[in-house]
């Protein structure tokens, strides 16, 4: 039976994740690999239409109903897109998972770990590598500041929210260091996505 | 400190939950008692407009993703609604809480009981006293008949579900003898609402 392989990328906002991602499926596509980019939360309708949800800062929500939520859409998506592509041998590349609940909720909005962790347990899927992006502060600020106004939920959280989730981030890679790849994200873009390249064939063989 | 108490009624579809909730908690603010009257999915801003993707029809959810769907609407009616007004010693009446999700997610959809009962933990409150109301599936079906055309995602289901959710509701109640009691709901309504009254005094004191 195909093999498929599971990609997580990981990071706060600024880190250039979704570059990242979009270069990485690139390259493993002029490799020849068959490779599905897909994101969190979101990637199937159910999971659009909760994201949708989750953004609306208009909208209160608890932050277990949050957590919640974003398990909600994770299930669908897992269920309704990733667990298929991998049966049938794909590569997938997801911007965000389970670390970054993990990061917002428990160290962010301090949702218990464990709560985080019971929910993990009923999802079940586990990335076989994570890349963690990183930059220093000042940097992921100066990106930041090239966007648009922050306009969702999490964009508008303060400077200690954003401290917190960092040093979650920092945590959860130095708790997993068989899964998490930690990867300085301040060079250009190509030279991040060659050293996740060179990354994903020293763990996986790939 | 005051102490409140907080009051579910579960069944299938056509029971009458709806109208022996509303006449419960008609008696019991005729005796003075300060009632605050709701219903799952929904209850709070955050609630309904999970409830909204809940009943969409045309939204296809995963069956893991619904059950999280719930329980995050449960997780902001439960903080934002019920445990407030259980600790200003009200007396909470809600039409649907976890029994129904057990009944519909895991005996009809067959997510497994486990899963379910994770959820559970994780919002942690349990009712005081739980209402089943029966009624036998031709009475149910009639009264069914009787309403506009079913419109919702659980109301589509075919007969089958709905015996499964039927012997999951007998099965709860089993199990959980020193909190459910199982009320006939052929009766006129008024009937029933004595009988809910008379075992609320038997069970709880008040």
């Amino acid at each position: 039976m195909a093999q498929g392989l599971f990609i997580t990328l990981e990071g706060g906002e600024g880190a250039g994740k979704s570059t990242a991602a979009r270069g990485l499926a690139e390259a493993l596509r002029a490799e020849g690999h068959e490779v599905v980019l897909t994101r969190e939360p979101g990637g199937t309708k159910g999971a659009e239409a909760i994201r949708a949800l989750l953004l609306n800062q208009d909208l209160p929500l608890d932050a277990l109903a949050q957590t919640m939520l974003h398990f909600a859409a994770r299930a669908d998506h897992v269920a309704g897109l990733i667990r298929p592509a991998l049966a049938r041998g794909a590569i997938v590349i997801c911007d965000r998972f389970y670390d970054s609940t993990m990061a917002y909720q428990a160290y962010g909005q301090n949702v218990p770990i464990a709560q985080v962790r019971a929910l993990i347990e009923l999802v079940g899927l586990q990335p076989d590598i994570t890349f963690l992006l990183t930059l220093p502060e000042a940097q992921a600020q100066a990106r930041l500041a090239q966007r648009a106004a922050a306009t969702d939920r999490y964009e508008q959280m303060n400077r200690d929210f954003f401290a917190r989730v960092q040093a979650g981030f920092a945590e959860i890679a130095a708790a997993a260091p068989e899964r998490v790849v930690t990867i300085d994200a301040s060079p250009a873009p190509e030279a991040v996505v060659a050293t996740m390249r060179t990354a994903l064939r020293a763990r996986t063989g790939r």
